[in-house]
């Protein structure tokens, strides 16, 4: 079989979302994949990782990271997959390798940015426990938040790809650790599935009120990765000196217009300067080269000690992607999702 | 003289300021100080330093680092003052100290809290250029904001007691300092006796245009000590990994109700994420243990080589103080506002 006779599936951006995604952004469609020239590889994708970063993509500004999607182009997301045809040196046909193939079910690739997995036995965790979000997790609690043995951790989002691993190295760590997460099953499997101390139902109306019982000596860290209201129940809780690495705003990711008063910023940079909060960003794009071994390492490790559990949540299909993709922004799944685009 | 026969006058919180202060918040009056005990002696107040911190301090919240004035008693302020009569082992009558008398002619101590101050020749530096004020913009800028040779660093209220040593200590580690200030008087006295690079008024309809202007390669560090409109000004040309130092604010300092909206806090934080900054508080008086020492040495070389200019702003007579306080909170100074309470 030769690539150029391979037809290709494939879901492109088809409109920008106007605040949250509709099933009619996105389209699949099928085409025909160009000949390798030498130097290229024919890849399979066998899972593509689905993360609320790409929700930032699809809007035309793009990020200060990446560009935006253009219109009538397949998503980007990282994927693993299995090299088909290759001319290129470095890689041979049945190669395991994680990159960043997007949303389609074939892709030709030059080899850059390509990781060869070697034998993995469950590759998907690439893409997760012993990838990007927990990577994220890992440097955005220990290089920014510094737990300390006894502390105070609180993170939403508990059972998400990132979040569940902020709670699970926290523990690690010594720290007390407080999850946040959509309704009463999600809560349950923080604490019993991931060992979290105490898990709140961010839908419930006393959130702040039942934040404020778990956490009886404050909150030292808290990993942001949601924003919105979540963010106004710790605030008050935020002990001297405690840090606020800064990841994501799921709750604002689909906003259009500016958000309505009253204006919270002066009631938070006041909280910042009379509690000496340290609120630092991060983008884990900066911290491959330094960090990403010290993470593997850890993180397979602990992983292999019963102590850190990769949850997936796994969906078949390329086709499902859109469906899974708005449901991750509303908090639908429990662990890292992925869509498995082809058995391998 | 015995000092339970001495007078003493001073200035008491008679209301709590609703918003901005007037001059009905305060009163004048005359009472009758103690007699000395064993180990207690009467100081008598040189300068009474004026300082935004203290406008927190009228509110029945306080603060986290200090407790609400309460009515009826003397507002609260550094001092340097003349030791009068001394019961105290390790003072004598004659000796020049630095404390905390509050707004008062007289005061009776013990001792604790009080720093002797030698015989130094211009002794109101002790309560800016070589006191608080100019150690907050030592710690701030230095610690926090570490500007970098060839960076960009801005600093709102650039005439202050603060920002004036902030741009300053700035041009000696080698960075582009841009200023803002209140009027082109002001911006004239930032940019050609303390060496700014630039000083925009904040007045200015176009403030965020001239300030993009003014930056061409972005801000780096940005020394918030103002809040309100600059921030806003500022935030779209902050660079990646900027810091942010958190000082003060005085734009909200006056605040009573919440602000309206439009809600600022999801662009700020969207800010921090995507250009990985680095926003901290910090309160002053955590750092005295640790890096006083070393910015008294500094700053005594820099004023000495005349690298640092200290501006005062000096004002005489106790009954001077609210009508100068409520000035200050409006921006109406140039340079480190003190209040000559007694001539030597």
């Amino acid at each position: 079989m030769s690539s150029n006779e391979l037809a290709n599936r494939r879901i492109v951006l088809a409109a920008r979302p106007q605040g949250r995604p509709t099933p009619d952004d996105f389209r699949l469609e099928q085409t025909r994949l160009p000949t390798l020239a030498d130097g290229e590889l024919l890849l399979r994708t066998l899972y593509l990782s689905l993360d609320p970063y790409m929700r930032n993509l699809m809007d035309e500004a793009g990020t200060s990271y990446a560009s935006a999607i253009p219109i009538g182009q397949p998503i980007v997301g990282g994927t693993v997959s299995r090299v088909v045809v290759s001319k290129h040196p470095q890689f041979r046909a049945g190669d395991l390798v994680l990159g960043n193939a997007g949303w389609q079910e074939h892709a030709v690739s030059d080899g850059k940015e390509l990781s060869p997995l070697g034998d993995m036995p469950q590759p998907s965790l690439a893409l997760g426990a012993l990838g990007m979000p927990a990577f994220t997790a890992y440097v955005g609690l220990l290089d920014i938040g510094q737990p300390k043995q006894g502390e105070t951790v609180v993170v939403a989002g508990a059972t998400g790809a990132v979040g569940a691993m902020v709670g699970q190295i926290a523990r690690i760590k010594g720290a007390r650790v407080v999850g946040i997460a959509g309704g009463a099953d999600k809560c349950r499997h923080a604490v019993e599935t991931l060992g979290f101390d105490a898990c709140i139902d961010r839908h419930d109306p006393l959130l702040a009120a039942r934040l404020a019982d778990a956490c009886p000596k404050g909150i030292d860290v808290y990993f942001e990765n949601v924003g919105g209201e979540v963010f106004d129940a710790v605030l008050p809780l935020l002990n001297l000196h405690a840090r606020v690495p800064v990841c994501g705003f799921i709750a604002h990711y689909n906003d259009h217009a500016p958000t309505a008063g009253p204006d919270r910023l002066p009631r938070v940079t006041s909280a910042i300067l009379m509690k000496r909060i340290r609120m630092q960003g991060f983008i884990i794009l900066d911290h491959y080269a330094d960090r990403f071994e010290a993470f593997r390492r850890d993180m397979a490790t602990w992983i292999a000690d019963g102590r850190v559990k990769a949850i997936e949540h796994v969906v078949d299909g390329l086709e499902s992607a859109p469906e899974a993709f708005i449901g991750l922004l509303e908090g639908q799944n429990v662990g890292k999702l992925v869509v498995r685009v082809a058995q391998d």
